[in-house]
């Protein structure tokens, strides 16, 4: 089908063995996967045993070898981490070469100087395999919802915490068994915190909500609670009351707080949140995850399928190479961008404050066992219009009353206000936790 | 944004009135949506009363005036039904100009024909709005999922008879009332055939098998059963043994069956069949649509949202004219076409013999009210090689004995084979129903 595309891979981890597994076994895939050519790939170690067949002549330990090589069209980079990745990403644009990459943290933080480099030499830098692994969700964002105004997106986007949180809402073992047999299975890396405190699920719902509204906003002001605290005990319960717990992510269009300078205000999170049985959402579960989008005029989509392994990252990593190609095909790359693969900023974006949050709100108390203890923390919400939908004692003990309460929607100012106040009761023992809810 | 793209609509009816609305209304959208000027509307009466304000003067009741018009750069088809639609489809892909189209009748029956066409004139002929309406399905097959060889695509991917069997599963009313209500709701047509026939879904997952493998089937031999003659009964026993009914459109890889001329093999149907309860396909009622989509090495990943209705398909059809818009910039339409955009056929397909088709089964019969008839009833289905997963007996009247048979994955010809026996045998009244099972 014409001239080959040369490509150049930095990292031959688990996805960069999938990415290479498709390109050197083109048959039965779409033609155009033929005309890609796997040219030079940097290894940390080249006499590894890898699970698939490479040509040792094409390994290099040096990744500025593969960058700066003159038949290396189109880079490719699955090293992850921050740096070198970012120069790496930076010297390839800088060489005019189109760029891939799986890596979430590096376009959450560096996303804004990386568009602006591509921008002015006239590349792409595509990003499907950063959000939801295999689940086409980026070119969806870009290419195909570009005629609604997006009110918000939901989404179940980080596989560890998710399979941590099916287990114990089917099994009711301990948070810390599963994590260490998550990390067992290779669900989970041996540090933990990045799946676990929320901070993945951050990086991804800012590339998400940068893509849907079209401007960045600020990733480390994105207020962000993961799952390492949280007790079976609320699982359970939640249960009882007709909801999961997933860790959402969420990026809505707020009604007020313009700027001046016309800046859209956003309401960002990433928090352990419940979601009633029939939410779409909810039967996302394992290692799975899912992005539903709420758009003016489309209604509601959900994208499903698995967040991350070899395969279904390698299968986003090549569909934005076969989209370089497709507009290869068209001509020179001088002759500018498409404005959709490139998904360049369109307006200035900021997070409202986040005392302005609305929610629906589950609050579990520890009280004193004394009657009007319930009245009490009722008036207390009421005294800051926090209006409840439903409010469960559950088990009493020594120890005192369990008391759960699901509010209707608030600001999380008032939440703040109110369990302030509630927190200083004579009858109340300890605010034992506070979730979101849908 | 530069020059402006001339944007002829033919049809003005709910889903021309939603693209309309959009076009006109560009702020808070991608900005590319501004550089869409509406040039030229044709409706069959330009006097009608309409749910949005457009200019009278760009009315005509001549759709090849519209066709014609040298502003107009791109012709959107929302018109439906074969004729004029293909003809004026052709004329402007004869005038050097692309088409949008929501139209899955024409592009089912006469896609080949405009396929060769727009790839002989060098423009592009885009149906988002064909498949799902709302859902991107179309522009993820062709361009996210490239790097996969596709097994299997399972759809729900007709709202009217979703609608109706999620009507009758959850409130148990007949078959004939819940279609009425669905007409007066305007979910199905006054005639409604297309729709409870499976002839819309069969249309739809001929396209989808179309671009999912790289090759059109004969649309007329897909073997398409409806749901006109499903029973209430069928869909109570169903739920008792853990399944929801809802008719499926399947397109799979056949692993035999490949032709000398290296033609893939295809086993593509439309039938009501039996859905496991925990199946991602389970929770998708009403009007919704929901495509999963198999692949390697991308596992499975699933699409859903509003399968129908003026905003989503708008959105839909806005979706192609922004890509089309996007590619435009990066210089005149002569230097060739994006092939993942233009999406052409690549390797021969066809449909094998549907009695080589697998899947597992569900069967009711009724029998006399006499013991043996169930060891009966297995040893024939044995003698065949049809293996059963479970054999029940839900209800014994005057009339005899019903029995619901589960069976394993086999052969239709199997099943054929079999049931012909089973029918002849002494103990059998009548076999009722026989549907597919996953």
């Amino acid at each position: 089908m014409g001239t080959k595309i040369g490509i150049g891979l930095l990292g031959l981890g688990t996805v960069g063995e999938g990415v290479a597994e498709i390109l050197q076994n083109p048959q039965g895939r779409h033609p155009l996967v033929s005309d890609l050519e796997l040219i030079r790939i940097a290894v940390r170690n080249p006499k590894r045993v890898r699970s698939i067949k490479v040509d040792e002549s094409i390994l290099t330990t040096d990744p500025q070898l593969v960058v700066d090589d003159p038949s290396v069209d189109l880079v490719v980079e699955v090293i992850g981490g921050i740096e070198p990745a970012r120069s790496l990403i930076l010297r390839a644009i800088k060489a005019g070469k189109s760029v891939v990459t799986a890596n979430k943290a590096v376009i959450a933080r560096h996303g804004v100087e990386i568009a602006k480099a591509a921008a002015a030499e006239g590349v792409y830098v595509l990003i499907e395999a950063a959000v939801g692994g295999g689940i086409p969700i980026i070119e969806p964002l870009k290419q195909s919802l570009g005629g609604n105004r997006i009110q918000r997106i939901t989404g179940i986007i980080n596989g560890t915490t998710n399979y941590i949180l099916s287990r114990i809402s089917d099994e009711g073992i301990p948070y810390g068994l599963v994590l260490k047999e998550a990390q067992e299975l290779g669900y989970a890396e041996a540090n933990p915190e990045a799946d676990v405190e929320g901070f993945d699920a951050a990086d991804k719902i800012a590339i998400l909500s940068g893509l849907a509204f079209g401007g960045q906003v600020d990733r480390s002001s994105i207020p962000t609670k993961g799952i390492s605290t949280l007790q079976n005990r609320d699982i359970d319960y939640a249960k009882k009351l007709g909801y999961w717990i997933k860790l959402l992510a969420i990026a809505e269009q707020k009604d007020l707080g313009e700027l001046e300078d016309g800046s859209f205000p956003l309401a960002v999170r990433v928090q352990p949140m419940l979601l009633p049985f029939d939410h779409p959402l909810a039967g996302v579960n394992g290692v799975n995850n899912a992005i539903l989008i709420e758009g003016d005029p489309v209604g509601k989509v959900m994208f499903y399928g698995p967040g991350a392994g070899s395969g279904p990252t390698a299968s986003a990593v090549v569909a934005d190479i076969l989209n370089i190609a497709g507009v290869r095909k068209l001509g020179s790359a001088t002759s500018g961008l498409d404005p959709l693969l490139a998904a360049g900023p369109w307006r200035p974006c900021h997070l409202v404050d986040s005392n302005s949050i609305t929610q629906k709100n589950y609050v579990r108390l520890l009280t004193k066992d004394t009657p009007g203890v319930i009245g009490c923390v009722g008036s207390c919400f009421g005294k800051y219009g926090v209006s409840i939908q439903s409010i469960v004692q559950f088990e009493s003990s020594e120890l005192g009353a369990e008391i759960v309460v699901i509010t209707h929607e608030v600001t999380q100012g008032q939440m703040k206000n109110s369990l302030q106040e509630i927190k200083s009761l004579q009858e109340v023992v300890e605010v034992v936790e506070h979730l979101g809810c849908l």
